[in-house]
């Protein structure tokens, strides 16, 4: 069903097999999911996303699990069915709990409406809120 | 510009004025945004929002910071203006710094293209991420 | 700042015209908005969106007023700035009043919440509702 | 296959009873769905979400078949699967005839379509449609 | 599981007929897929989307696989499962090959990305980029 | 008005001017748009998304004028208004005409729009369109 052949280690180019480690020893898991599988086919692209990954999920000023569950409202806002699968399950690995997870909705669910009431009312944006 | 008639303090009547004595004692200031101005042509909507506001935005598992930056997050997705200047200004109150809402954009950023890049390629959801 | 040049009647060619008449003719008014200005850049596509435009909004199982307070919900939850100002002026002229349009608001900014809990949440879609 | 446990009736506590006895008898039926299900395991938002549906698609200056469809318009706009189905079946349950349900599906799709003409072309808004 | 009844040719009236015909000779296959099927319950409607996309799909300024992709990459953007399926087996079919699909898709993410950085970032239109 | 500062090439740290004189240099202009001076507050992420940028809108499987053309038609989608002039100034820049303009957009419109019928008619996707 997938719309790129999904690119399994055995058959795998080196620089692919190189990737596919490095996500494996990264996240400490023996697997690789199907997102990289089906990315791999352009090895370049494989690599440059995961290199975006480990950098931009890293800890920081912000905290990992912090930013797994900002990943989830995005995906959820976007409607990303495999996204919000992958991130919610990597979420929960880094600890977000039953109820974390359906506070996050809550928020999620509110701020996608009062967007579209302020996208709808266009009230101006107040002087106060400008930087 | 606004498509639906700001409501001043002074000309509104008894139940908007409580919500605005609300928002403003709730949130320490003086003034009420302009989103509020301009939903308040519907007082039962004006009511029932700003509950809902206060019961979803209000400490709980996740911190308020947490939540605000949720906010934006989903703000910046649907590219609403308003809400991300207003909720970017809430963040910083409540001590988002520079460098988180960097961080956060960072997130953000990444979040919307391996979305849109598991939307093209279509793998399946593995196995592993349901619960 | 418009991308596509404004083509004004005075320097139109006749192909353009006649869209630009059709248009002032059937909504009765004296002037065209600059959305079919910028289009008209491809007279071939100004006149297809217009016959489209005609056929869809045209009085059938639905009411025009209907029709358009669909437009602005639409609209509104793209976040198109220049089709919620003209589509909303449009309702107002067919008969939206103050308390429609909040309203519409409401059921708006409601669906846009909910979707993203079921999107979230992504709970089967129940037997009952498969026709 | 839900992110969310799905809470039954039997083993829902009282709180969460109460809303789904509401919305059964609310809605006339016998049966919970699977959105209230999923949303159950936070009590409060599930009361909270379930006010909110009843106030806003209550009979006001929009009649309830009107909200239902513009329920729909948002949800096929969105892409939200769980909604689209769900709220088309509602507003069929309302009164939505086939001859009803394909103009909406016209009017959803056009107006997707000169929102984006618009995004992409970016004309100034017209003075005439400023209030 | 289809919200329209698919109307498949034997039980099609003649106008329908018609269009599915057109369909098939312009595109050199022997089926209709069912997107024209469920919205033949609009025949009206039918063809007219039809008309469109002979028009704004034929041969032009644009070569026919670059409106294809183009039409791929919307889909993906928009989470469109239908679309993205159809329109990337149409771009095959005109000669889009495995490196240009992921090609493709690397803008398509990119661009996703960048745009929520502007819309979270908010940086001013520079004037040169103004017309 | 921009929620990050814009950091100007001459109170940039070493690292920023570095990625700026990249930028000026690999597109042969003398001046940096604002994009890059608001990410520029994140070193680290102007460095990343610029070496993106650079990797994934060189000439390789795609040209780049088409690559620049797919990048405006998902600005277009998402209503990103600084992505839409930025790319379709950059468009132009790399030989993109009125016409090819034009129909550029004619594809995005009936993309949205189809992509909407499909997301509310529903039909399922034909097993002739899965690879």
């Amino acid at each position: 069903m997938s719309l790129a052949r999904l690119l399994e280690y055995g058959e795998a180019p080196p620089e692919v097999r190189a990737v596919y480690d490095d996500i494996m020893q990264t996240r400490g898991v023996d697997w690789v999911n199907n997102f990289w599988k089906a990315l791999a086919n352009d090895p370049a692209a494989l690599k440059r996303i995961w290199e975006n990954v480990k950098q931009v999920m890293a800890p920081g000023a912000l905290d990992p699990l912090l930013k797994e569950m900002i990943y989830v409202a995005v995906s959820a806002t976007n409607g990303c069915e495999y996204c919000t699968y992958s991130h919610t399950a990597a979420a929960r690995r880094k600890g977000m709990t039953d109820g974390m997870f359906m506070e996050l909705m809550a928020v999620v669910g509110l701020a996608n409406e009062t967007n579209r009431l302020a996208n709808g009312l266009r009230p101006p944006v107040d002087a106060q809120f400008k930087p």
